[in-house]
């Protein structure tokens, strides 16, 4: 079965994105590269219209949907980056969104979606099922799903970070980039490998929500019944259907770190780079810093995915 | 009297930095853009080597010196960013650098600057005089002394990061930059007038060390003895004899602002923008969040000029 999109794609989603997506910095740092070993470029999404990657793939669905389709509304479920970017790409198309976000979402994220003016619907995670909720409302407003990762635009969409990356950069020796359900993982390595044949691509999971790295292992999606890391943007419990036969192709290895190097990521950027990165964004980064990338690597470009993250949080750390 | 520098000396420093300093990214954001009225475009000093931009003079000093003034060293006083400045420039030409801290320095600048290797002599700011301890080593080496502000090529330097935040946004309404001793004001003032004579030049000043405020109102230098504000880059006690002339002539007006409305700014920097900025890097980022420009502007560009910050210090906001 071919892959569910071609590197055209997301070229065609850099073109449609533009009215909604910054073209963030890539950014570099000695720290950096001295302590953990190859010189590092770090695509800056936390520094991203929401704080995150997300706007690129939720954009680029609903731009191209139609006005009598964007008149009945549109529908997600998300723990939050995903959600803000759809209520942004809502307001800015004048469309009504309908959000299922789970009651322990981080609160900044909570609050920076419901600033953008959608319907929030709330539930728990352990007991119901964000599908269904969204189900319903489907079908009692017609509206359109735009579901976090698994759809053609939405991961073509995702893909324009990198697209932007190795714009900047030329050719590197290998990407890195977060891996939830996989959105962001599979456009970056469809486009990746179609600018330079030879680049690696390589995902980062929290031991705690290792999905991908076990379905890999598999060779069939797994479920994680219940994730659990600080990494609360990557909690989606199985690869998707679309993604994961594209990060099975083009991915040499998703890598696992622990939520304590996570941690230590974010502290680490926070210190020396002055940004800040969310958990789930930091996944890579910790990747790198405790240097769990294989050999032979010189030049890498991470994906530093988002920056929503709670202060009273942070002040933790 | 013609003042200290003209603008072909910023341009001339913006050529001779390039292998010591970053072109930093230009940031802006919807949400500090609908709270604070202008269009605001940030200058992320917080984000060059050596988290600040201090390294723009210190370079542009240093790398101008032929090789056997270098052999005799480099001697300099500083609470920190200029400090760490210094002795990243001095690795980089192989000179030896010979810092004078105020003990009370906040550690992570001590520390920064430390792992660059100079001699680091440190001394109590409300006992002892920094140009004396100073001048005595400047005898006994026979080095060079590198100001913090008050020398051309180092005002010539700091206005390197306001001509490429011009080059990058056009002409601008406005330009607001934080102002200790003067340095980095007057530099941006010589480039930013020169560039577009319409722009309006503002400095913005801790309400505790308000030394500048004070000597326009006076027309003459005015010394505040003991300056007291959570931004440690802008304690310096009184305006420099050659950047004063600078600041009187072509800004408009020094604006101040509390330390509360610093530890605001830097709040909202982190929280919304994702960046981190030392309290002296916000005071201008303040003086936008809190509405205290006069009416008319619709477009500001604001240096964010630093980003060193204890995560300790941190934590208490």
């Amino acid at each position: 079965m071919p892959l569910a999109i071609r590197p055209d794609a997301v070229h065609a989603a850099a073109a449609r994105i533009r009215p909604l997506a910054r073209r963030t910095p890539v950014l570099n740092n000695d720290a950096f590269d001295s302590e953990a070993g190859p010189r590092v470029f770090f695509k800056c999404e936390n520094l991203q219209r929401g704080g995150a990657f997300k706007i690129r793939g939720a954009s680029n669905l609903i731009l191209s949907l139609p006005a009598d389709v964007l008149a009945r509304g549109i529908v997600t479920y998300s723990s939050g980056n995903h959600a803000q970017a759809v209520a942004i790409a809502c307001k800015h198309v004048g469309a009504r969104a309908h959000i299922v976000m789970p009651e322990d979402a981080p609160r900044s994220k909570m609050e920076a979606t419901r600033s953008h003016g959608p319907d929030i619907v709330t539930y728990n995670r352990f007991t119901e099922n964000r599908e269904t909720i969204a189900g319903a409302i489907l079908k009692e407003t017609g509206g359109t799903l735009v579901p976090p990762f698994d759809h053609p635009l939405i991961m073509a969409g995702q893909g324009t970070a990198v697209l932007e990356l190795l714009d900047e950069t030329g050719p590197l020796d290998a990407i890195i980039t977060p891996v939830g359900g996989g959105g962001l993982l599979s456009g970056s390595a469809i486009i990746a490998r179609a600018q330079y044949h030879a680049v690696r691509v390589f995902g980062a999971e929290p031991e705690g929500a290792n999905d991908t790295f076990l379905s890999l292992q598999a060779g069939t999606q797994v479920t994680v019944a219940h994730p659990d890391t600080i990494a609360d943007g990557l909690r989606s419990p199985r690869p998707g259907e679309l993604t994961f036969p594209v990060v099975r192709e083009l991915v040499e290895s998703v890598i696992l770190v622990s939520d304590a190097e996570i941690r230590e990521a974010v502290k680490f950027l926070l210190l020396h780079m002055k940004i800040l990165v969310e958990p789930s964004g930091a996944v890579p980064a910790a990747v790198v810093l405790f240097h769990k990338l294989p050999p032979g690597i010189r030049t890498i470009g991470v994906v530093l995915s988002g920056g929503n993250v709670d202060l009273e949080e942070l002040a933790k750390y």
